[in-house]
């Protein structure tokens, strides 16, 4: 008899998972539940269909070439055997090897498989604020959620919206308000600082202070206490620190893994909620798979245990259990953490571990930023990528890698490549000797990648001493210390002029023959446009036997993007 | 006493390794000797000096913020004790330790070392074809050459311009003069494709296509047999098959090492003429370091010896030599050959072997091609990209990666990623599960690159039986197969209208219960748009007992970009 595979939930795993199942074997017998009316959506589209960039939501839903992925697509184009939605799984009878749900009409019915995917996803976070029940206050779950959405933008009611939490979600639809539909829009985060837990302090308020110049305001350090309404529908967000007018509330807070059904069954789930599965994603009964949003893995560099809610990863993981369905042995790897989100026009990516993470996981890790051009400087359309890399002081060892750019797809690509190394547990000179095909329109001769990991090297080597943006500042306010501006004349002038007292120039090349002019027994502070000079100069200081100084990360470029004072 | 450094040669290898002596220890004493008055430029920015995007060759001397790196330059702000510029190296004593070169003005000179770097570069291969010394027959050795060609074209007297050589310089050269001065522009190359040896031939021809849309015509498998003139100057160039007039001829057929004063001084020279050097980029005499287009280095999976003339290539191996200089241990690494060229407003990019390179090189390898929409498909930006897949059959291991497409940064990307791969021998598995940066507007779910991964896993397993163009235009024209359109009827009528005799359509979904459509003991050639349904639709047929099939990689779209009669 021919194998029975009952998927439980038609997002993109569970799909996924069958349609493989259905091309290695095509007597396998599918049958997919799914407590929703609409499966096999695209999830991470739902910014972009609440914008308007995607005018209607069936094509979220469709495939590349226009068909909609309904339960008719995956009867007659798939060919499932049964395709149930509207319908809620209640138990898992692992003894029987039989799914119980109830259907649209209240009645449960069974499901038997031989071969069972638990595809259940994930639910937004409930964190039980007063008032969370009025009426246009939204998570953004589900494909219903986002027509809710949308349906009360397009009505023309919303003046203002408050979003709930600065990570992807968060920050994709402060953009989609704000950008397409001319809203005043807040996001409230309780962490000091968007992207939390994904990208260092400096890429963050760079890319914080990018959205700020399109319109989003951010209160960071806050904590919302209460919603208020009128009539039923949200007014105003309460903060601990202020009010904010509000017709639309977003609560992009984060998600909790639906490992419940697995639990009650009997199969393990974690202290994340997240089921447990091997690497080829069976859970504890080898019949039983999982994958997606409702199982946690661990992080292939710090071994923390999470969960993965990436549309990318759920489709990769489809096909292992497809392949291992039919008797085959494909194996997941442990993420990396790969990620990027696109805020209006610029771009934030990384992988592996940011400083903070590497800390928190034990290792002895450094971080180091540069910003460099994204193609030939003589090239003429070239912007300024800032990457950071996060490094073993003791061992060298590439830990991880983020990055904020103009030119998303180019710096992705770099974040990717590194990436792609980090379950080999790269060194510095590893990346460094990284080999980025060339061509003046697509990088410099030096790439960023390797030019930054060649700083990283200089930095645990002693011979770069630098230091970031947050310590310039604090540098600058305190101002025990003098800054040395290294850059030839025509570009410093300006500042010499604006901080007679603060701020000195000598270009680096005459910083040996004009050492009687550095100030003795203070903090010597270097700044040139990028971060090269100053590091030249550091060098040249040190030969003259001066080695207080610092040189500042990514110069005034950085400065710049950064928001300094010193560069307005 | 200070370690004294002598470098032969100061493009990209010579300065870089100089540079970094002197970070690492700057009592290090560098002199620097050149045979040309124009040091350090940047060689790869010369056809975007000849186009004009470049307005000045000083752009390509200069440092991102407008630093002329110029004998001045390397004196005071590196602190070289001597710049010596227009001076050619005769003969290295090794013995004595000590480099003799003659300068301007014929007077020999010598130039003691303790440490001696070698970037002697590599000159333009010498066809020796009768009438090449004719003016305006140039080569693109360096930034004289450039000059004189852009002085030629701007005197306005360049009408028509003939390339003899369809590699990088070659194809850039091409752009560079059609697009930008509107010159009728020809490339004759000896072999059968474009790129010979960096592509297979599927994407060379979508390029060569792409290029001639932008008013480039090629000749291949043509050879220049002799050139003529009137009043010295070139006017007509002869081929094996055709006579083309020219006012201007560029030569891009290829360099050869300069390892001639390397081997005169008794150190190890390769049969490519390339020097000897070891993963610490140390001649035979360990004294003597050398880099850049003037060593023989083997490729990382093909193990074969070549000249590698990149400029990203010799700034890397000048680090590594600066370091190992002053007493470090750093390490280069074997090239996997990875490359981009930026074609009009196409890109073809590249890393490790192309099938024809692997099976010369002993492997048993297939390759597979897809495209696929570089972003999500909801996303309202996005295009096809197309890459190419080598593996070898028994152990599934990726050996290389080629790639066609309009967004030139995703698709270089994704091919740096898996080039980051190839040193750690990558299975096909390892690619499917090659972690990218996900969001819709950079990638789909399924990223292309795992894509591919799947299909050749497919392929190799014997699920997928596909062809590739150049099989289907075969097919096409003997006509003993019947062509199965697999698409939705919107999709295929006008194709069944136009080939009535040939063209079958019966949508994917319906193959099954339409299965006595299906002609009988003819070959069925199964397309859809871009491969996916004409796979489902092969296994649809199998399912029935009908193995007889092939589908179309890629499907109508690479048919189309291809420039298939099918499709017109």
């Amino acid at each position: 008899m021919s194998r029975r595979v009952v998927v439980i939930g038609g997002v993109a795993l569970g799909t996924k998972a069958a349609c493989r199942a259905k091309r290695i074997d095509p007597t396998t017998q599918v049958t997919l539940i799914d407590k929703d009316e609409y499966i096999s959506y695209g999830g991470c589209g739902i910014p972009y269909y609440v914008s308007g960039d995607v005018a209607d939501h069936t094509a979220l839903q469709s495939t590349a070439y226009h068909m909609v992925r309904n339960e008719e697509f995956f009867k007659t184009i798939k060919g499932f055997e049964e395709v149930v939605t509207g319908t809620t799984v209640t138990r898992i009878d692992r003894e029987a090897k039989v799914v119980w749900a109830k259907g649209k009409d209240g009645v449960e019915k069974s499901y038997p498989y031989d071969k069972l995917v638990i595809g259940a996803g994930s639910r937004t976070r409930d964190l039980q604020i007063p008032g969370q029940e009025l009426a246009g206050i939204h998570a953004v779950g589900n494909l219903e959620d986002a027509m809710a959405i949308k349906e009360r933008i397009a009505g023309g009611s919303v003046e203002s919206a408050v979003i709930v939490g600065a990570g992807f979600i968060g920050l994709e639809m402060a953009e989609a308000l704000a950008d397409m539909w001319g809203i005043e829009t807040s996001v409230v985060e309780i962490g000091d600082q968007i992207m939390p837990g994904f990208v260092g302090k400096q890429m963050a308020h760079m890319a914080q202070r990018s959205m700020e110049e399109n319109d989003v305001t951010f209160y960071l350090g806050e904590t919302v206490k209460s919603f208020e309404g009128e009539e039923g529908a949200v007014k105003k967000v309460i903060t601990d620190k202020r009010t904010l007018e509000a017709d639309l509330v977003i609560m992009a807070v984060g998600i909790l893994a639906n490992g419940e059904l697995a639990r009650d069954a009997g199969l393990e789930v974690g202290a994340t909620g997240g089921i447990v599965v091997n690497e080829k994603l069976q859970t504890t009964d080898p019949d039983i798979y999982s994958g997606g949003d409702c199982i946690e893995l661990k992080h292939a560099i710090s071994g923390k245990v999470g969960i993965w809610p990436l549309g990318s990863l759920a489709n990769r993981q489809g096909r292992v259990i497809g392949t291992n369905m039919c008797g085959g042995s494909a194996t997941t790897e442990a993420p990396v953490g790969s990620f990027v989100v696109k805020l209006f026009d610029k771009s934030l990516a990384g992988a592996g571990l940011t400083r903070k993470a590497a800390e928190e996981a034990g290792f002895d890790a450094i971080s180091v930023s540069m910003c460099q051009l994204d193609r030939a400087h003589f090239y003429p359309e070239k912007e300024l990528m800032f990457l950071e890399l996060v490094v073993e002081k003791a061992t060298k060892r590439v830990l991880g890698i983020q990055g904020f750019a103009g030119s998303g797809d180019a710096m992705v690509g770099r974040i990717n490549a590194v990436a792609a190394t980090l379950k080999y547990k790269p060194t510095i000179l590893d990346i460094s000797n990284l080999e980025f095909a060339y061509s003046p329109p697509f990088s410099s001769a030096m790439d960023i990648v390797n030019a930054l990991a060649n700083v990283a090297d200089n930095v645990v080597d002693g011979l770069l001493n630098p230091i970031p943006v947050e310590t310039f500042e604090g540098l600058w306010e305190e101002g025990e210390c003098v800054f040395i501006d290294c850059r030839e004349l025509p570009d410093s002038t300006p500042f010499k002029e604006k901080f007679p007292e603060k701020w000195m120039t000598i270009p680096q090349g005459e910083m040996k023959k004009r050492i009687a002019e550095v100030p003795e027994g203070k903090l010597v502070v270097l700044v040139c446009n990028t971060g090269v000079r100053s590091f030249e100069a550091q060098l040249n200081l040190r030969e003259m036997g001066i080695t207080n100084t610092v040189s500042v990360q990514g110069g005034m470029a950085t400065l710049k993007t950064w928001g300094s004072k010193v560069s307005e």
